[in-house]
């Protein structure tokens, strides 16, 4: 039996992580659920599935928390609060796998208190390899920590990785749907409407990863994320657009094969596999349905385009806490696009800008990428205003 | 250092596992080939491989063999000829791993051989595990052999197969071109003429294997060589058709996760990795043009259309020297229908004949299955007069 500290939980990964742990409940116990301030939800997961301490990044919800409970006749579990209570449940000793879905730079902390505590970490949280990928990598090595991913392109990786060895390993191809403006021409790319952008062709996600889903961005990050997840140089990891998001991604082998994952587009596949990895339990969702998914398209990516790859892999090059503001910026961007603040082909622009303003330091701990996050944020909207 | 025992040096599988171990000269030694009868280009490989040991199995071939070394001043090797050369050098000590791949029956007793000898066996003949896979597999399990596939889609599920572990297996899906009849009404198929059905629209074989490919036999006798060879029930094997050929074949996992191997159409790909694993090495081929395989299509096979599917399966399903009857049937019929003596639908109906006519029988020895072999020729000939 197996103990969970889920952070995040009742985010979207969250809350498919308990429908695995729910399918699994021979295997798997909650010990530890935290959540931001949605504490009813957070509430309801109590009475589910009786974890022994909640933790409320917002401590001004405890007590509504704690009424929510009673209101269910649900006992109230021990709540820990803040940031320091989310690094304490995900360092806990009862705890063997943190699952870390906390959205933003917020899941970097109790990430790093994870690795740093020798877990198995399942890890969703995109921010966390992006923002702080060597620091993670080297605590990880330290600590004997494990690191699985939970995004379907790197668990795919993950995945197709076991039918060689690294050294073997050719290239990593990241597959990307290419949005919804895969066939839009440059030159519309100005008119393009937030309404437009968040509608995304395969998968259902939160506003930020959904823009960043229009722009590209999202698989620049997933390409940090992966040098760092797998301890492959840039050059060694491509994209390729693949518009029906079946084939989750790829290794192509110096001997030439390439390896590929293939499933539907829901969660719960990558996070069972974080989860229960080495091994693969069934599953009770349907498998790929081959008569709706009867035809698959590969396609280069246009990076003129989508110049949000080209910025990422510059980041990736100038290392440090280049790719924090890279994030950081994209962030702001994005929020100030879906603000009709800027326009589509802004986005890009605002991060090159303040890529140029940056200067480089290295990202040897966690309060030094906190504060290039931070100065990337103030340098962005100052730009805004 | 590994020493390699090649049979059926002369054949397509024997000429490219020579160029691998060209390529990889600091890995790889031949101490022995071995053909039928082609002594010119046997002399040629002896010219440019040194190995200690030839074996011919046409005996009347030796002193054209002799000769053909003396002109080309090449010093003459050990001669063995016969089964029993075959057999020998297959079981020899020096030897580390054996290839075998020689065409039909005929490649079975070296294969046994070299399986009881506990050898790394390379495995290319597709009879040996369609005939004799219940004793070879008990045998290599025995002995300690390790049996690795050859064939495109045996190496693919191969190689697959290590993203997981067996018990974790839902199903192999082997991949099928279809053939060059996939979208030809079933009503045209008495016309189909042997010219017709040797243009295979993908790999270029030998007659048989080709024709098989055009009534999906060959896809059938690969699902019986699948099931000896990964242990796997009938059940778990499946078999979809894939007009590019990229997607070599597939393993779905209990968890809903598909693993895939792609490559190009060359078998040096699936001869390299056999002598290689578990290892990966570099090779000299170009990778996959993902700008000509931009497109992949699935479809289910149609077993109306493709009686021959059915009868390799209810052949597995029978076992004993069913598969052995199947075979050599199916040999026989391909010879008719290549004659212009029979049509293309009634090579399914000869096998339906004699698999019905069959007393199935245990294929506990090498003999037992060459004499269900034979009566099955003799059976399927004399219906023909």
């Amino acid at each position: 039996m197996k103990r969970l500290a889920i952070v995040g939980s009742t985010g979207s990964i969250g809350q498919n992580t308990l429908r695995v742990v729910e399918h699994l409940s021979d295997r798997f116990r909650v010990f530890a659920l935290a959540a931001n301030s949605t504490v009813d939800l957070l509430a309801e997961q109590t009475a589910a599935f009786h974890p022994a301490v909640v933790a409320i990044t917002d401590s001004t919800r405890v007590d509504a928390f704690r009424n929510c409970c009673r209101a269910k006749g649900v006992p109230v579990p021990e709540v820990v609060t803040g940031e320091q209570g989310l690094r304490q449940i995900a360092s806990a000793t009862e705890v063997d796998i943190v699952v870390s879905g906390a959205v933003g730079a917020a899941g970097l902390a109790p990430t790093y208190s994870a690795v740093a505590s020798g877990k198995t970490v399942a890890l969703a949280n995109k921010e966390a390899m992006v923002l702080a990928g060597e620091l993670l990598r080297n605590t990880a090595k330290k600590a004997q920590a494990t690191i699985i991913p939970i995004d379907s392109e790197h668990s795919a990786i993950d995945q197709c990785l076991r039918s060689g060895r690294l050294n073997e390993v050719k290239r990593l191809i990241l597959t990307a749907s290419g949005g919804p403006f895969r066939e839009t021409p440059a030159e519309q790319f100005p008119e393009i409407s937030p309404e437009q952008a968040l509608n995304h062709p395969v998968w259902k996600m939160g506003k930020r990863i959904t823009i960043d889903s229009a722009t590209l961005m999202n698989k620049g990050l997933e390409v940090i994320e992966a040098h760092w997840l797998f301890d492959l140089p840039a050059e060694k990891i491509d994209i390729m657009v693949h518009p029906q998001s079946v084939v989750h991604s790829m290794v192509e082998f110096v001997d030439g094969s390439i390896i590929a994952q293939l499933g539907t587009a829901d969660m719960r596949t990558p996070i069972q596999y974080a989860l229960t990895y080495p091994e693969r339990l069934p599953s009770p969702l349907a498998g790929l349905d081959w008569a709706t998914v009867s035809r698959l398209d590969f396609m280069p990516t246009d990076r003129k385009k989508f110049p949000c790859i080209s910025l990422a892999y510059q980041a990736m090059h100038a290392g440090g806490t280049t790719p924090a503001v890279l994030n950081a910026t994209d962030e702001i961007a994005v929020e100030a696009f879906l603000d009709r603040r800027i326009a589509f082909p802004d986005i890009p622009k605002m991060i090159e800008n303040t890529l140029s303003a940056h200067q480089n330091t290295a990202a040897d701990s966690i309060e030094s990428i906190i504060e290039a996050d931070r100065w990337a944020r103030d340098y962005a909207r100052r730009r805004l205003t």
